[in-house]
């Protein structure tokens, strides 16, 4: 599925996107998920967030400010969401930074059925046992095409690596995402915000393939390139990206020229 | 109480409003209530949130990702709050939609002396024991007019219902509020945004009625119709609505006769 | 150390500030530590906020939404930033408002070794044992000069309060900073956001004194400023500020000529 019919579907049926999050950039995820056409819903307490969960159509785990309290809601949440097979996204934020993160992405990964793993080329890198910089939640550097084609294959899920240049692969095939705009990444949050939007797709879809998140960040990208246009400066931006998206949305006839997304050779 | 005069009060006496609330749109919260002319205090912690409540002029509570320990500090700050007689606003995000928020929505109304209650239809709707179609915390139908009529008797508090229309019951009186711009839908947070606005026109009254509630919400609707001229979505009609509450704020005489508040006939 | 200098060595070495805050307003911190130029992270885990701080330059801790959680998470990581040296700035919000947050702050400045504290002129009046007029985390009234001086001398740190004038005091000399414009005060997090510059500062330096600490908040309120030409209100200046201050940040020759820092005779 390419990210016409993907937000066609998003706007014909309104799924209901889960999202157990951070608490930095929540509302911005929250109004991505919005303005892509999806509605969403951040609850987290033990006692609720199975059936919340039962509602939804996708559920996306960002653990960007985790803590054991957050884990085991995780643990309930996407326990319930692999009985029911809805696709579970995780952004694994800072893996690599500190052992805590580095051990609930690897029990995350290992105890839930993940459909697709969407984090920065220093975390994928650190996933696929590559040497790389990570300041914090920040990616300084790192092979994301490397990255991203070595975990998918040994983790057995897809994977992808936001950046300048996106990197999508399941392992046999990858994929480059090239839209995009070097605001974004001056903006807190904005990919949280990108991860949000594979969570709409793969609600859309009833699952993830390596096209379709591609085809969700290419979408992602293109936003950007148009909330640039105006901008003065990443303050600015962020609204207009906003803006951007649910245009997008609203209008995504043609859309599918727009985005640049092609195989990576050999 | 009509909104210049309560604007006029807000204004001159800076009252201070205390938000139990989510974290998904807390800081939209703070924010408008600092626009609307009075000051918000976020503060949950069971070692202070009596003490802190002794200082405020209103209680505003929003079970939006709500657990026990934040329940456990809405009794705290509700009883203190009842204690002293000032207003007590409830937002019921999501009732319907899970059995936590049900019976938390149950509990609340049945242990706190509530002022007034504000949610969205389908929240309302569950409340009056209608039926209603809830996604997550998203309404997607129900008869508003008829869910605060029923609401408000069975319940006996004053009963609002955002939307294209709002409607607000005290049981016997139903007035209705046309105020308002389909861009308020699109921006997460709205609905406890306007929740927000009614609890600073309950600490100005020093309580709640129906009309001042009208009021609230029909201010808060003519800030929309004023920030979407030149907005161009939902992003960039956020920041300019925050100005639109500010400037009709600061600049509220004659500001009644832009409020489309009437008395539903029956 | 001057604006230009600091802002200079932000940009080469883009340092890791560590946040330990409150949830109204950690969106704006967490971007206005990026605009400056610096790389932000929260985390606030027991079992990880050590070893996160380890990879910062500089911890900023903010009582804004304090619980017994989170004092015991700002104890570890202040433990392990003073193990390892790196300035720690504390804003002590709503001090004086409740038992909790004056017992906390007493506690942090005997049980840690703060580089800095920079608050409201009501805060930093209570923690001079001076009247202060404090309603909720607002600071209504208080003298400020008087009241950093006062507290800089009894604690042994450098103290600042900010706003009209921002005062900085390290307990013999004491400078007043006059840049800044009202629109700064109507933006929920601008106190919060102004500590993070100082702790952006901060980490450069290495450390932080009265100068270092004057220059971050004219910087702040030079961005104020800018960002106050084109604004109609506090909700469209926010994002104009976070552009402004990555727009001098980029742009910082000249800078200092545009700072009003001088020193406070007697």
């Amino acid at each position: 599925m390419r990210a016409e019919e993907a937000l066609r579907k998003i706007s014909n049926e309104k799924p209901l996107v889960h999202h157990l999050t951070n608490y930095v950039t929540v509302n911005l995820v929250a109004n991505t998920t919005l303005c892509v056409g999806a509605l969403p819903v951040m609850a987290h307490a033990h006692e609720e967030v199975e059936e919340m969960v039962s509602l939804a159509s996708a559920l996306v785990i960002n653990i960007g400010t985790l803590d054991p309290i957050f884990i085991e809601a995780v643990l309930l949440a996407g326990g319930r969401a692999n009985e029911r097979g809805i696709p579970v996204i995780l952004d694994p934020v800072g893996v690599g930074a500190t052992s805590l993160r580095t051990e609930t992405a690897g029990r995350l990964l290992s105890e839930l059925n993940i459909a697709a793993v969407c984090g920065n080329a220093g975390e994928i890198a650190t996933l696929a046992g590559l040497a790389a910089e990570v300041r914090g939640v920040e990616s300084l550097a790192g092979d994301a095409r490397e990255a991203v084609t070595r975990a998918a294959g040994s983790l057995g899920v897809i994977v992808a690596a936001t950046g300048p240049t996106d990197y999508v692969s399941d392992g046999e095939r990858t994929l480059d995402v090239s839209n995009g705009h070097p605001l974004m990444g001056r903006v807190v949050g904005s990919g949280c915000a990108s991860t949000a939007v594979v969570g709409c797709f793969a609600a859309a879809a009833g699952g993830a393939d390596a096209e379709i998140i591609a085809h969700a960040l290419a979408y992602f990208g293109r936003a950007g390139e148009v909330a640039a246009e105006g901008a003065e400066g990443p303050g600015t931006f962020e609204p207009r990206f906003l803006d951007a998206l649910a245009m997008l949305a609203a209008n995504s006839e043609g859309l599918d020229g727009s985005l640049r997304v092609k195989e990576v050779s050999g």
